[in-house]
This record gives C-alpha cells, structure tokens and sequence, in this order.
C-alpha cells in the first residue's frame, strides 16, 4: 500500500501534513506507517501542533545556526551554484528526519496529544515536494 | 503487535531503555522493530552504552548549542509560556530522532556491540514519556 | 528478507552506497526497506548525489559546528580516552539519521532524482562499517 503526497511549499516554513496523512491511513486498520521526504533540501518532523510560535521559533533558530552561504562565517562553502540558500539547506536537511516511522492502531497514528506531522522547507524559492507513503498491514 | 514503554524522567538525561524493548521481541523471532516517541521535548538515540561520561558529554554539548531560552543569544524566541527549557527542548527534539527503525533477527534487535537505545529527555521537570512500539513479523 | 552491508571507511567522509543496496531490492517487488548502522561515531544520510562540492561542504560545516576535542570550545568533554575524534563522533552520530526507511516499488527504491544513500564517517582511523538492512514485502 502505497502512494505520494505532494505539498507546495512557498519558502523557509514548516507545512503541517497530518491532515491529509490521516486521511489515507483511517481505513487502512492496523499497521506501520512509513513517510520519506524525496528532496535533500526539505525535511520530515514530528513537531509540537499547539502554539504557531514553536515553529516561528524553529525557523528562527536553524536559520541562525545555518545562515545564508552570503554570511561571512560560511565563506568556506563551495557549493553555490544553486544560490546562496541551498547549501545551508542541505545542511539542515543533514540534521533532521528524511523518513518518519509511525505505528497506526485501528487507522489512527499513534501520535502524542501535541504531535503534528511537518514538511520543513528549506528553500526560499516555491516548490512542489513529495513525500512518499508506504502502509504496512498487521 | 503493537505495545507502549513508559519511562519516567527526572531532567535533562538519557534513560537507558534497551532491556524491556530487547524483552518485549526476543518471543517474536525474526522483523522489523519500529520505536517513535509520543512527545516534541525528548528524543530517541542510539548510542554508546560502554563509558558513561558520552553520556554526560552529549547532554554538556547540547545545553551548549541550544541554551535555555533566558539564554541572552536565545533573546529572539517567543515559545516562552512554557519555561525558559520548552522552546529548547523542541528545538532539540528536532535535530534527534524521533523515530528508530531496528531490523530483528531471531528475537535479537540486529544493534552493534555498543549500541544501546536511549530516551533523551530534554525537560527539566519530571514527566512520564511514552514510547510506541510496532512489531512487524517477516 | 535481511542482510548486512559492509562499507570500509578512510576517514570522515561521505561513502556511497546507493548501488549495493539497490541491487538487493531490485529483485524483491514491493515492500519496505529498512537500513540501520551498527555504530555511534557513524551516521547513515540520505543527500543529493550530484555536485560532489555538497559533501564537502558538509563534512566543512559539520567539522566547524563539532571539531576535534582538542579545540578550546570543547574543553568540557570528558570522555577523551579514543582520541580527539571520538566524542565529537559521538556528537554528530546524535544529529544525524541511524536509520533510514525507505518505500520500495517494483523493486526500485522511491528516491528522488538527486537522492543518494551515504554513509558519514566521523572518525579519522579506517574503519570496516556495518549496515544492517531488513526488506518486509507487501
């Protein structure tokens, strides 16, 4: 059991996909659930779906640990043909999940009460990402 | 086969959680052992469990890079409703995993002689976390 | 369905394993692959596989983000007794994926056109690595 979400993304910002994710495993029954991320400069989170602020503040602080390839203290990157956000963006996408493993119980993730499901773009320009879904039945 | 491991935390620390997950598949021969945690402020490693100062040195390097948020080079978050060591939970929360996928063999979890699985909590208050387990059987 | 990749390592680095990997699931229709990396000073990524200038630059920012324990910045760590290498292995190995899953169709892995399977080594010495992989066939 398998399929593709696509996401549009129109710069750095986390895109909640949990909608649309529980919608696909609600009939599936008991299972494991499998998301991976197809791009190497956009990530997969499980994040807190309470207060926006937690994601303002995620992008506020991996956007000062991994700055622009512009700023002075990444004069060392070589990698600069795709502009000055990309580089950084591979990085960040280094540091977290690229696939997610989440276990359904009668076609419900077993997610925590605060958890939601996250596309993090990386990239300031529009993008269509997918993420690929797989559904393994009990 | 699906479970849910409980561990208490007393702060910030990795809790060892290798022997009630080790227990709970050596009856269930060979598969795939999937663990997420059900939180956005801990994590899930895996990690050397020989010297405990690793242990000590990963939570000393941690508290450096993301410092509690009254932290003066944190001024710029506003996640703050929850205690100045929230917002840097989540944002280490999201550069550890959150979801550990364990091939099985013969009811032995397929880990490297070192290795063991640890709740990182990184809260200061004591909380009871919770871990879900899926199981799926070749 | 499981098996075990072995990747000799020169030092920190990049290490590709994409085709290894792929010739073991070509055979295996539709399923569920799963690879995990039986150490804690190596991590498994998954990253563009196009310009080799972005393992480079990764190795360069990660290098900088957690150098050698003999840096000043690092003078807290206490677990020195393998090397100047070792702890900061051990660092990185927390920030980066141990284990990968990755949906499996026709027996073609569902990566995107840019994505390759690596291995990071973080220690200097030569090193022989193992990677434990599981297939679950729908």
């Amino acid at each position: 059991m398998q399929t593709i979400f696509e996401q549009r993304t129109q710069g750095q910002a986390l895109y909640e996909i949990t909608r649309p994710v529980a919608e696909w495993v609600r009939p599936l029954g008991d299972g494991l659930l499998t998301l991976m991320i197809r791009h190497t400069s956009a990530s997969l989170l499980i994040q807190e779906n309470a207060d926006p602020d937690v994601q303002r503040d995620l992008i506020s602080y991996f956007a000062r640990l991994v700055p622009s390839a512009n700023d002075p203290s990444l004069n060392y990157l070589r990698h600069r043909d795709e502009g000055p956000d990309d580089m950084p963006a591979h990085i960040k996408a280094t540091m977290m999940p690229v696939s997610l493993s989440i276990p359904v119980a009668n076609g419900a993730m077993r997610l925590g009460t605060w958890q939601g499901i996250y596309l993090f773009e990386h990239r300031n320009a529009p993008h269509t990402r997918q993420v690929a879904a797989h559904f393994s039945r009990d």
